[in-house]
């Protein structure tokens, strides 16, 4: 730390993403990283716009824009663009949260939920899941804060009904409530058609995950054009052209090819079914999960021994040092061949412990 | 607004960008693009990593760094990558700045200084520039708080000198010093040599510029590794994966081809004493700009005049409707056929006015 740095950071501890090691070739399952290529079309599109790159980007994203609200059956004023679901996640945090308005969210979901709190110098409350790390939609009823939900949630994976967002968004029309649907593409319910009759509802998505655009950092915010103004004006006071050219035109490509991305989509949802069928017949205990990971744990193996064991032979996973999933790790769901070799690698593990 | 934006947003002004209209084809003198395209290898560089878009980009940035580091004689933990100068400014702002200690600038200067403040709830100052709207480095001692200094200035074009610049450091020594040299590449001098025996001085550079890559969005702070430390826990508590894979290729293509760029940046300021003097031949008064834009003013019309009547004829300049400048605009520097496009106009416009 520097003499300069402000002391308001004193305790800031910043988020910690998925190891990236170069030491060796690994199997990478501990990203959420969509093993599916983008669309060719992508490619195409991005070389093209790469030649008018001295150009600066249209920063109200028009083009995109409008690509989106007919994708999404939105209009173009219920839209903002961002670089990646990080950048939308963090204006919500400024937007919608001060010292007297605290962040509410769940003790165990997207660890960087409590680094934007702290960033933002915004109290928040953490409202534990239930014993088997399902969460309870009445206990986010009246939450005097601004509440985030991941839906799947992260680690874990449970995703609410739609039906079950409607209820916490009924009983918070005082808060604003924000719905991470990073992984909702696999399988959950998308909290976008409650849009239109809850002006408090903010829905977060991203193109990293689904749509294979992980590298390309794109996400977005989906709310009534209030909300949208709202953040729209945090936007133009830390970066209008937060949407590079390059970004813009590989998430309109992406758009016009849905076909070829939820076809994946599906065939990730398969490889989840049949991981985790594997993975149980080896005795491996997991929750419901409606993402591209699964979570898992094995009553004959504590969570750091697997992850470190898995890693020693080439596959990586994510272990959460964190209270109450110390035993689970998170594991991606790629291709079947990645799948295979993930169970081959942990029955040896296993076998090499009994 | 909506009833859930934050009341300490409540006199935000968000910062203008330069205008983008749509209605016709215009010659685009307005936002300081650079007229030439990025290099063909850049282009190909682009290409080939859009293929792997489905995988994160590298948090730590460490290919874009060495490349970097490489460049300016710099080592890699003495560089920070950000999506566009933008990003990082803001990251000074929210790193060396609170409200104990406020930002220091010019009243004449980059026009989101002020704007970075208000959305970080820093308190600021201004130092009136002289009458002559030049930089009065003795106004920048002592200032009991952190610095922030556009060289060349904006809009202006007016640049400190590398003495100057040591002068307000050594008489700064209790204040972080930012040097913002978005322009510094069309001849003035960079402070990235003082680096090594300033600790309190971060650089602050683009490749919107010089480079072509306005619409690839990259820019990036230099400085002592412990500055850099602290903007990246910034970083790391906002967006990690802020510089994507694209603009990363981009940017290493282009630090391999820093000729051609160095060559387009002569042709630059070439056109510009060009139409310096083709403009005061027409009666125009100017700084003396070190940038790709001149700053002009004319004796017999006003500033919104002229801007006014040279859209109607399809050329785009930028007018500042602010105190102190109303008179003048900020014209880009293009190629020699825009150069004698914008003259010809003005000079049909001043004729209309005899």
């Amino acid at each position: 730390m520097s003499r300069f740095f402000s002391e308001k950071y004193a305790d800031l501890e910043p988020y910690v993403p998925g190891e990236q090691p170069q030491d060796q070739e690994y199997i990478k399952l501990n990203t959420n990283e969509n093993p599916f290529p983008p669309h060719p079309a992508v490619v195409e599109a991005v070389q093209n716009e790469s030649r008018r790159l001295h150009l600066y980007s249209d920063p109200e994203c028009r083009d995109l824009r409008r690509a989106l609200a007919k994708r999404t059956g939105l209009r173009e004023e219920q839209l903002i663009m961002t670089n990646g679901s990080d950048e939308i996640l963090n204006f919500a945090f400024m937007a919608f949260c001060d010292r007297h308005t605290p962040a509410v969210f769940a003790d165990i979901t997207y660890g960087f939920y409590p680094v934007f709190a702290q960033i933002n110098g915004v109290p928040y409350r953490e409202i534990p899941l239930k014993e088997d790390l399902r969460l309870e939609p009445k206990a986010f009823y009246q939450t005097a804060g601004t509440v985030f939900i991941a839906n799947p949630n992260a680690p874990t994976g449970y995703a609410l009904t739609r039906e079950e967002i409607q209820g916490i968004l009924e009983e918070n029309s005082y808060n604003a409530v924000i719905i991470d649907e990073a992984y909702v593409d696999f399988g959950a319910e998308s909290a976008i058609p409650l849009i239109r009759e809850y002006d408090n509802l903010l829905v977060v998505q991203t193109f990293s995950k689904s749509r294979s655009l992980a590298g390309g950092r794109l996400g977005f915010g989906a709310g009534n054009p209030e909300l949208i103004r709202d953040l729209e004006a945090v936007r133009y006071s830390i970066n209008p052209y937060n949407v590079n050219r390059m970004t813009s035109a590989a998430g309109i490509a992406s758009l016009e090819h849905d076909d070829y991305y939820m076809k994946n989509s599906k065939i990730i949802q398969e490889n989840r079914r049949w991981a985790g069928q594997a993975l149980k017949k080896l005795g491996f205990e997991m929750t419901d999960s409606m993402a591209n990971f699964l979570f898992v744990r094995h009553p004959k193996a504590d969570g750091e021994t697997l992850y470190r064991e898995a890693k020693k032979r080439g596959v990586l996973i994510r272990h959460f040092n964190q209270e109450r999933i110390r035993d689970y790790n998170r594991i991606t769901v790629g291709t079947r061949e990645q799948m295979e070799q993930l169970v081959r690698v942990m029955e040896e593990i296993l076998g090499g412990m009994a």
